[in-house]
């Protein structure tokens, strides 16, 4: 526990890579809301690893099947659940795996909790319950395109391959066309090639996603310990792999003046703006009407096809390579579950908001 | 709202600079803990600012009395209640602020959430409010203290000057000897010699904090939603003017490889350790009895002595200069913010921790 | 929303009687707890309507499917989720009822909250939910087994007819014995008798149910807005059709001298005990030792085979007869309901009292 | 813990009585409500014993302080901080009682939990902290009062008399007039009697409250776990020596059959309403529209001026009396804290129904 993760716009999941199926339910979703199944297909796509070289093989796409909340194509107000079965179970590939601990896993820290005897791989650390979670991210996307909020992300960074360029010069069209989801078709050649020298190594790589919300009426989040940027972090940190998160001005702030970092408001087309915004579209915790950005590091995955030191159950340390296919690198992948994150907190955001009568 | 953080060990505060007191509800503390309230005047003065040239002046260091809670020095398990009183109140100083919106302040957020006609800084947006928190983390460090685990941090940069070392090669107890909180005696003067030339400027400057968790047993914290460094996460975003967090590796994993990121396990005296600690003690969001290390990152203060442009609560551009002394930087005396919000963290992950039988 | 109860040892419930399946993710629950799946199904069967003559029919018993969990037939300490498909499905049933509002039923409040034009039938209102709880507490029983708890139930009253004896002197193995639940074969052969008059009469019956903790060490529960006696009473009203909750001397009390009701302390066997027990083993909301019993009140089934008057959704005065079978009486079948709730209650409690540290 | 209730409209008290106060924070209130603090006042003097014979005595009536949250008299969105200070102490009333456990008090379910070695009176069990509770009611009442929605109670049953009318038969302005605060006259004066009575014998009486919430409109509420009424129980139940609730029908509805409890629809005066009120004004867990009333049965005074028998904290058996003046019965002063429990749970349900956008 928790799987649980929101207030009122609130998801809790479940799943694991030896069981039946993983899936969520979608609680608090405002009722007679449309829902595009395809879409949810769709992003459930983005996140299965495709035939690129650099990505783990899964067989088949995954499939979600709606049990229950939407009638007649649209939320009846009560909880949405999906699952989506485990079509392409492996976990023979873990049972070596389960006599040791992998470096970098979760497997000691598994065993210290829960005493489980088995790879952490096979218990809920999987990345695939991640996949549940771009399930319920597709609903929040859909109740907040009414609200007319849109959020996307795409790779910024993957190892020494930097795309050097602000979310405002790129094109968000662009994202999907590239393989690594990076729009600046330049970068995205150098990040390919990148990956095939690490491929070629038996290597991983880290890199970056950066995300964007725009959208937000000014007015969303609370104060003290509810602020956006925190309940942005706390969703971003919930990913696995995941080592950084900064938003706006981020670690840059450190090194700057205020008068340098102070955002001006300014009145442009009769509505408050701000000319610069480091603030990142958040000030005092609260929405005010800029966009959202942010970034969000990711480690190289840690399973290499190399040999690799550590210790077994027996703390005798011992010598194992992993086998199976290996993602070079899960970035990427990683973009619709960044976007299905942020999503979910401005959704509850939103409805919080709501709340506050005037 | 919400003034509440933490599930078990849970804290509600409460304040504005207008009020007569902020203040702080401790629950779920354990019953029978010693208090020394000696140690908790102790935080609260770290965190007041002192007669250093960057801070902004307080007459009186902040004094606080205990309403509930604590009978005969010891912790009786119901709520702990603290009020510390606003002895030093100059709302007038914001009376002239209450007809705009200042630059990256909450003004112009809380008028949108609230419709409040009065200055963020005379709300809950006040940053005084954090001497409440450091009051409740003076209680959960005692309480880890039982446990065994400690908490501190320090300055690692502020604006171009960086410490350029990490925690393990720096003497903790010399932390509080440096008037920036920098434990390296060189790089705190040219802290100070950065600060009087941003002074000058008539300016504010940013930084950088390093923080420490030491003593954690394996097995706190837990997967998906409620991983240990989201948790922090969620904490450090949760103090005014936080930009960025990383833990472990951060932003540099995005870098690196696998083979050069992996931690590999080892039985060093009889335990099961990692040779290197890209991790950051947390694995798959538990902690793996290794140091937790974390960097947060501050914006320069908003307030600065210069005149700025904005705009007025008519929407009219006007410029305008804040009266009164400002922070040069106020990350020195955000230190004790940031180990009262990891201690918070920690109690409550050790008191989940317990409530898993075996 | 919402759909979770409890805060460490939690449960969230979906499924409504349109969609493929109803389930439940139990989340918290210790890790290397062997699971017994027949008992689960053994629970789920005392809910399905049996043969009886009083009950709704329905085919098939309940099935349910693990997804996740557990592994090997222990628990891992991850999310356990299951579904129990709809196999039963007769929405078309409720076509007539989707135009008019259902006395007592909660067609126009869910009209009124979700806007639906549909009977809450097929809704999240639809009992069926408590299937899930069902298994939820099969699960919660288990883990309470192990700690020396156990939780039983049985119908007191049906109608006129009441049982007129304490759980202290009825034998709880004769519970199940019985068609309507109720341990004492005279006054069971009397509610048969009464049944059958209501079903004549094409009406349906009101009823109530003791329940029974046994086994509950003393310290469980917290003050204030957590009194054991307080999750108690909200966990039963969160079972449809439930309008009392009385604890221990319950009602009675309010007519009752203090000199009466007081609970003498005394030692017996060497272990502190009480002479009576109007306290129903809560005190101060914690519980002390005794056995926890208390009563709840079920109103009579909404749905009856007679022509009633209401009001169409276009505000017309109708009348209708609502179609199918409808429970005479559905109390004997809440009897698992009831103990799932109160299991669910006592596991949360006692997980969060081993986190009370000493 | 936990001492917070409310999940938007949230409250956490503190408090004990060898503290120096005891004080609630209300957090998620509306901005800009207006807050008479007169009627604060006023309704803490409804729940501080009066003059009356069958009240324990306390000198001084209770004063409140505001420490923030309210500027101008209206409420910011902060936090709103109360303290009432503790002037009356007189803990060492407690001194020879810390050494035994009171019959039918929390001394020994405290002891068991806390470890602690005086009494519960002593701490939070201290039934006073339900002066904060009524303080924080205050503040809903007003915010509900803005909403259209009323809260009142009265007693209507004292040991053997009952009030035998249902709270339309009575006129809630009479209510306050009567010292035991019932508004029927005649029961008043035979319940003052009975007061006189149980007095004389140096006992103590039970009794039962009748609260009405009137003017919500439908749709407040949510369905399963959070229905109203489990909340409204919830918020019973946390009342100290609360040992039965019931709402609507109540326990009345388990000996009815369904064609006497079903409230028939009609329209009125263009307005749907239902021709019987069973259900109390909550259907499927939702409010319909028509009033809420509800029973809550209290046990007598545990403190008796007469020798009980008891345990010792060495297991000895001993005998005791309780010095100084007793409550001869406390069920008219918990009317204002039936109502502000009662007011919390609206609140916060009114604030929930407006997150629920259309």
């Amino acid at each position: 526990m928790s799987n649980t993760f929101g207030d009122i716009f609130k998801i809790t999941v479940f799943g694991d890579s030896h069981g039946k199926a993983i899936g969520c339910i979608v609680d608090g979703c405002i009722a007679g809301l449309e829902i595009d199944e395809s879409f949810i297909q769709k992003e459930l796509a983005r996140r299965s690893a495709g035939n690129d070289f650099f990505s783990s093989a899964r067989k088949e796409p995954d499939k979600f099947e709606i049990l229950s909340g939407i009638l007649d194509g649209k939320t009846t107000g009560g909880a949405i659940a999906f699952t989506i079965p485990n079509t392409n179970i492996k976990s023979e590939d873990y049972l070596n795996l389960d006599t040791l601990f992998r470096p970098s896993h979760a497997d000691f820290t598994y065993f210290a909790k829960y005493g489980t005897t088995v790879s952490a791989g096979k218990l809920q650390a999987s990345a695939r319950i991640f996949a549940a979670v771009v399930l319920a991210g597709a609903i929040a996307k859909q109740m907040l395109q009414k609200f007319g909020i849109s959020v996307y992300a795409f790779v910024d960074q993957i190892g020494p391959v930097s795309l050097g360029k602000s979310y405002k010069q790129i094109d968000a069209a662009a994202i999907e066309l590239s393989p690594v989801r990076c729009p600046d078709k330049e970068t995205s050649d150098k990040m390919l090639l990148e990956l095939k020298n690490i491929k070629k190594n038996n290597d991983s790589v880290g890199g970056k996603i950066c995300g964007v919300i725009s959208g937000c009426e000014p007015g969303l989040g609370d104060p003290i310990f509810q602020k956006l940027q925190a309940k942005l972090a706390h969703a971003m940190f919930s990913i696995n792999a995941v080592k950084g998160f900064e938003y706006g001005s981020g670690f840059n702030a450190a090194g700057m003046v205020g008068s340098q970092h102070n955002d001006i408001f300014a009145i442009k087309k009769n509505k408050l703006t701000t000319l610069t915004n480091n603030s990142g579209g958040i000030q005092g915790g609260i929405t005010n009407g800029e966009d959202i950005y942010f970034n969000v590091a990711f480690k190289p995955a840690p399973s290499i096809a190399q040999v690799q030191k550590t210790v077994d159950r027996q703390a005798k340390p011992i010598e194992f390579i992993a086998k199976g296919r290996h993602d070079v690198c899960f970035v990427p992948r990683a973009v619709p579950i960044v976007e299905a994150m942020a999503a979910l907190v401005v959704a509850d955001a939103y409805l919080k908001h709501l709340s506050y009568a005037e």
